[in-house]
Formats: C-alpha cells, structure tokens, sequence
C-alpha cells in the first residue's frame, strides 16, 4: 500500500487511529478458531459516522477494498482481511456511543461499536431488558450482532437480531449515509431496506449505528434441567411449554447425553443435577415480569403436567440463582469442552422443529458411516429447530487425519439439512467459510439476486470482498 | 389490447379464467372509498404458481403490465391498474390452497389466494392462533397482507405480516420462480430476500405462497374500556400495561372524545360504557393461554394499580363475551361512523411512542389553522405509535370544498410527523395515493436504492407500473 494512501487514511481519523504497527494490529487479526490468517497494512479506528463516511470515498475513488470488524468473535471469517493483505481493516471500536434512550418509547440509539454487554447493563440500570444474549456478549459489537443477525438463546421469545432492530444508519461503499434511523414498529413508506444490511457482514455497507427494540424488565426466572427418552419426546415437551408458558418461555435447550458428560467433564467442581443418566436433556428457562414465584409456579405446571404424561423422566429445578447459572453454564460450555475432547468438525443448521427427530437419526448414520466411532455431541437452540451439530473424533485417533474430512462431512451433513428444507447456516453467516456451501445449497435464482444487489451498491467490489459471494 | 395477444394469455389459464367481459370485471376495479377508476381489457385468474409464471414470461415478452391484486381491499390503490387501460389484472383468488401445516412446527404454508378470515378459522380448528386481525379480515388476503406488509391490532403482541412470515414463494417478473419457502427462525445464508417483496406491494414480483408462523392458541381473554385524561397518561398507563401485562398484552388502542361519541351515533342500538364523558378512552385487551379467569386476574391488577395512582379516571371491564364484541366494536366502527359525519381526509401516520403527546397537541393547532372548526377524529393502535389521524369536515361546511384541501393537510401533518422521526405510512402502504409524499419525505439515498432495485428485478417496468416509485 501506498504510503501516500496511508497519509490520506490518516488525516480522516488521525494519527493514533490508523495503525501500521503489525504489533498493534495482531490481535484485531487473531481469530478465535484459528482457521483464518489475514493480513492487512492498515488499521483504521473512526469515531463518527462521518468518518466512516469520508473513509469510504477515499476507499471508493482508489478502489481499496475495506474490511469492517466489530468484537472479532465471528465464527465464519466474515470479520477478517484475506490473506493477499490489500483490505484496510476498519475497526468500529470506538463509535462507542449510546446516542440517547427512551423509557417510553422502550428503544435505544446506539452505535454499532458499542459492546453487548455494556448495553445489556446500561439498559439493566434504566428498568429496561435487551434480550439478544450470547456466549460472546463480553466482547462482541452491536454492529457485529447486526452485520451477522445474531441470534442466541433469547430468539425463542424475543427474535433475531432482526427482529430487535427498528432502523440502522449505514455508510454506503461509495460513501454516502443511509439514514434510516427509523422509531416505529409500523413503517410501510417503501421497500424494506434495513434487512438488506442486517445480515449482510458487512458487504453492501458499514452499519454505523442502530435504532434497538427494549424491552419490559424481567423480574423473576426459574430452571429447570430435564432428562428424557429422545428427541421425539423433547419436541412434545417443547410443544407442552409452549402452550402453558408462552411468551414466558424464554429458554429452551436440548443436550445429548454426551454432550452433558462432556460438559461435567469439563465444569470439574460440580455434580450431575441428576442421579441416573438419560439419553437426552432439555434446559428450559421461564422468566416473570412479576417476580420469582410466578416463574416457578408456570414452571412447575408445566414439569408436573409433563411428568404425568410420561413425557419427560425426570427433572431438577434449580434451587438458587447459583444453581441456575450452574444450569446454563452446563449449556453454555458444552463448545469448550468438546475441545479437550480432540478435533471436532461443527454444524450450524436449521431444521423445521418437526424434522429434527428425523435428521438427528438419519444424521448418526451418515456419521458413522464416514468416520466409524466418531461420537456426535448434539445440542443446541430446539424452539428454533437451530442444533449446533458437532461431531467429535474418536477416541485415540489422529486430529489432524480426522479433521480433514471437514468438507466431505459438511456436505453430507448440510445436504440431508437441505433434504429437509433447513438451513446450513443457521447462526453464523457465510463469510469466508461456507462460500461453497452458499453456491452449492442455495438456488440459482436466489444467488442472482444477491449477486445483483451486491453489484448495485457496491459496484467497484470494494465492500468486505471475498465474504459471501 | 391484440386479440392475439389475449389468446396467448388465455391458453395459459382457460377460457373461463382469461375475463374481458367488463361487467365481470367491474367488481375487481371497484376500489372502497372509491378514489382510483382503473382499467383493464383482460382479467387472469391463475390457480398455480407455475401458471402465474407462465403469464409473467408472456407479460416480460410482450412488455405486458401486470397487476396483481388480493382481496382488493387496500386503501393507496396498490391493486388498482391505471386509467390508461393497458395494465393486465392478475387476481390471485384461485391460489386458494392451504398446502400444508405442521403442529409440531407451528407453521403453515399458505397460497396467496387464501382469505384472513378462512385462514383465521383453520387454524382455529388445529387448535393453533394466527394472531394477524384487520377490520377487512373477511375478504383480504394472504398475498396483500405480505405485499402490503398488514399490521392491525395485534401487531402489539405478534408483530407486523413481515415477523410472522418465515419464507416466501415468488414469481419474478421475468417469469423466474424465486423458492424462498423457509420453515426456520434461524437462517444466515445470505442476503434476506424475503423482506425485499414483503411490503414491496407487487411491484418487484409475485408472491405465490408462503409460509406463516402459527402460536399457541389463546385460551381466555380480558378487555376493559379506560377513560383518562390525556395522551400522557394513556402512555403512562401503557408503560404499566406492559410491565405488567408483558406478552399477554395484545391490544391498546387509544381513542378521542369524539372518537367515541361518533361510533356511539354509529352503533345506535347500545349505550355507552361511561355515565361521564373523558377526554380520551383507551380499549385495552389482555389474552391468556390459561383462560378467562387469568386474563380478568392480570387485567384487574392492571386497572387496579392505574386507578390508584391516578393514571386512569374510570375503567369498565367487559361482563360477558357479548360485551367484549361492543366495546371492540366501539373502536373498530370509527372510521364507518365517520362517513355519517361528512367528510374526511385521512393520515395513516406513526411516530415514536413518547412523542405521540406532543404531536397531537401541535397536529390540532395545524388543523385549526387551516380549517378552523375541523373535527379532529384521533384513534388507533397506541402501542406502535400507529394514529389514524382524521380530521372531519367542520359541521354543516361543503364536503367538496373541505375535501379540496386534502394535499394541503397531508403535506402539514406529514411534515410535523417527519419532525418527530415518524412515518407517512405506517399501516396501508404507498400505491398510488403517497407517491407524491414518498418523493418529497424520504431520503433521496433510499430511494435511489429503492429505484435500483425495482430496475435489477423489474428492469422492463411490468410489475404493477406507476406504484410506489
């Protein structure tokens, strides 16, 4: 790169906040499974919309390609420079700002480098809920959250990202500004133009700020861990909540008996909630605007009412706040743990809720048919019919012969998804990583579309190159 | 129109579906408030997907105009061909299948074609709820509640058509069939298409079928009429809906003085609730998947607590579900009642929630202004900041000459609802009616994306010409 161009970069934002210092720039190009190795010769860091907005011209008139960067804990490589080293990364960190709140109104105006958790606490301290909540959620953006439509635990009840988003500001990639800053729930003034960015990783454009759905406090929840005979009877169980919890049905899990061994394995200090093993559990989680007893009292009709209909086996209610985090901290650490388990090839998919039993079986069978004793350790969203279907090598045997079958295991995986009209990447996005799935799964005409959408906003191809198409 | 040209048309879906006989057309050319004369020499009435492709390869061969229309109940002459008489009408009443439905699921797939009403029912009848309720809900459908993005009295609680779609099945206007029939919450693999044509209003293709997310069914319910003092207050009283009433809170629909007193002078038979008068009124609904005795229980806390502190004047709970009609009728019977009192011009508007207090009080000093001695008939769905703002003509003044002055009025009241961030079209959409105000009021950077769209997936300009854009 030019050193010249650097200059110019470099009287938009600053001198402290255009990096060329490798040091400096490592760890905005660390990815967390380590499967992607970018290099870029500079890091830029505005502060404004208008910022963003001038780098986009200048990358516009010299044809340099950007590569925008929340919390960098994407999965896909969405997120990362290629490895040819010409994209400037652009690092959202320090548009920072909640511009303003309303109680009343219940949103938030905030800008996409604002930390989940920061949000999640601010709007905590104002008597307010943001549900969006993610393993990440220390270190990922709302931007990122956006750019991905990040989804999580709490989509059951309150939606994707999508859903929780009213309006967005976004730098165009020739440097214009959206403003589509909208407040209201009902607005048909014209195409819908936000979901176009939400979603898109940032190829059409830089979200730069988000007008954000809150929500009425939740004052009281209860846990309870379930073991049951199989995925059929977890989908009666799921419909049984459904319909006495409603909306207070906020979290709802499905473990594999391995994936709960695993999980133990890895949580040491603790014991099993439960005395026998079963081959499945479910975690599910009811919240109360009233309070504590109103969730235990739905919770518990709902376990007694499922008892007695031989739907679940058995199940544990926790007992205190610490037993419920214990409860989640089981679901939440299933990942790592698998990873003191040797190499694991993962799924992100999506069935219809009522196929799951299904693919889960037919699933096994592929799995053992390419890699005998790999062990399958299954879990995930099952309101969303959203399972993180991670298969683990066997036991003793070479990570690095069993993780080359990645591709072969994807595409037998994602094809029997297909099969039944599910999704490869349910959670995660395209990025870098399922580019081939992307052209290989969706339909000729859908790509076309998207092809030419990309080719209309970002004409000069300067926008997040080599992510999704 | 060539006789040719009809021919070629007809064989695709039979003589007795390829309509030139205008008094059989009439009908479909009638539109409500009477305000759009359309023409058209040839009505189609396909009963599949593959045969609403087939006449849209004809149309883009031929350079034919197409207009679909539903139910033809919507208000902006979205469904209505022009008065130059070349449009072809494309009515989709025969794409009236329910494909399939799951219970497991909780979804179904619908054709375009399918009436509210009879959807409404079905779902009744598996012992599920589609949450969707509009005032035209015995004729409109499924295909013009999508292209026009519906909204109602629900959208409090389930959102707008656009949240409880998971998938679509379009005919581009090329012919091409986009098969985006999703069944999953959770799906990140690529752009999202979908919302493109949700709201799009049949100007960027036609939607055939899709597939509509179905809820737990509702077991009991609670209504109250309230009469409070001031906007104010019927938002203070909201926020103590909400924080109590959570997801159970599926109606909130604010209504003026005058609002009532003309449904009163409408619904003649019946008394009103109140011995006094108030200066606002709120109907407020609460559902339950328990049953009635939890919904009466919640609703009571509510007006309990708003009583006491003051929020509210008086509060009367509906004694029986016959009442509970009335009261609903009260509010739904507004704009009917309207009619008897002369005149109207119309907004459909919404601004942000905290703001409704300050618009409605500078609104009337506009009104007054330039027409002094209009009624102002304010009513509408609180919860989304959604106010159908209407003013009626002063008492014994020319309809004629009021109605002279309805590009006037709009202009001001849009102008002051764009102040406050809001929207000119919150419910009905843009068609023929806003083209004007989509012009003047929204950003010249959307509907430049706006016009690139429509060119990508509509470049021979067939799709419903000469609305929205």
């Amino acid at each position: 790169m030019e050193q010249d161009l650097i200059e110019r970069f470099r009287k938009i934002v600053g001198v402290a906040n255009a990096i060329t210092d490798q040091v400096l720039i490592a760890p905005y190009l660390l990815e967390e499974r380590g499967r992607f190795h970018g290099k870029t010769p500079l890091l830029l860091r505005p502060s404004s919309c208008a910022e963003v907005s001038s780098i986009m011209q200048l990358a516009s008139q010299t044809r340099t390609p950007i590569v925008p960067q929340g919390g960098n804990t994407g999965l896909v490589g969405g997120q990362q420079p290629d490895e040819n080293g010409y994209g400037v990364l652009l690092s959202m960190e320090r548009l920072n700002k909640i511009r303003c709140m309303s109680l009343k109104g219940n949103f938030a105006v905030v800008e996409a480098g604002v930390i989940l958790q920061d949000l999640q606490k601010k709007v905590d301290e104002w008597g307010r809920f943001f549900p969006l909540s993610l393993a990440s959620e220390g270190s990922c953006q709302i931007g990122g959250n956006l750019s991905s439509n990040a989804g999580g635990t709490a989509v059951l009840a309150y939606g994707n990202m999508r859903e929780l988003c009213l309006g967005l500001e976004v730098v165009l990639p020739d440097g214009r500004i959206l403003d589509d800053l909208r407040f209201v729930k009902k607005d048909n003034s014209g195409y819908d133009l936000k979901n176009l960015f939400i979603g898109a990783e940032g190829t059409l454009g830089v979200i730069t700020a988000a007008v954000l759905k809150l929500f009425p406090k939740v004052k009281g929840k209860a846990v309870a861990f379930v073991g049951l005979h199989s995925p059929v009877k977890a989908l009666e169980f799921l419909s049984l909540a459904q319909s006495q919890g409603g909306g207070m049905l906020t979290g709802f899990e499905l473990m594999s008996k391995l994936s709960l061994q695993l999980s133990l394995s890895y949580n040491t200090c603790e014991k099993s909630p439960f005395e026998h093993e079963h081959e499945w559990y479910v975690l599910i989680n009811i919240s109360s605007l009233q309070g504590d007893d109103e969730a235990l009292s739905v919770l518990s009709t709902i376990l007694e009412e499922a008892l007695n209909n031989a739907v679940i086996e058995d199940a544990v209610i926790a007992q205190s706040l610490k037993q419920q985090d214990f409860f989640w901290q089981l679901r939440e650490s299933v990942s790592y743990a698998q990873k003191l388990a040797g190499g694991s090839i993962k799924h992100d998919i999506a069935v219809p809720i009522d196929s799951i039993p299904d693919f889960i079986a037919e699933a096994a069978l592929i799995v053992e048919e390419i890699v005998p004793g790999a062990r399958v350790v299954c879990f995930g969203h099952l309101g969303d019919g959203n399972l993180h279907y991670n298969i683990t090598q066997p036991i003793g045997a070479d990570p690095a012969v069993f993780l080359q079958l990645w591709s072969q295991m994807n595409h037998r995986i994602h094809s029997l998804v297909m099969h039944y009209q599910g999704t490869f990447s349910a959670e995660h996005g395209i990025g870098q990583l399922k580019r081939e799935e992307l052209r290989t799964f969706k339909s000729p005409v859908a790509l076309d579309i998207m092809q030419k959408i990309k080719e209309i906003l970002d004409p000069l191809g300067i926008m997040n190159p080599g992510k999704i198409l």
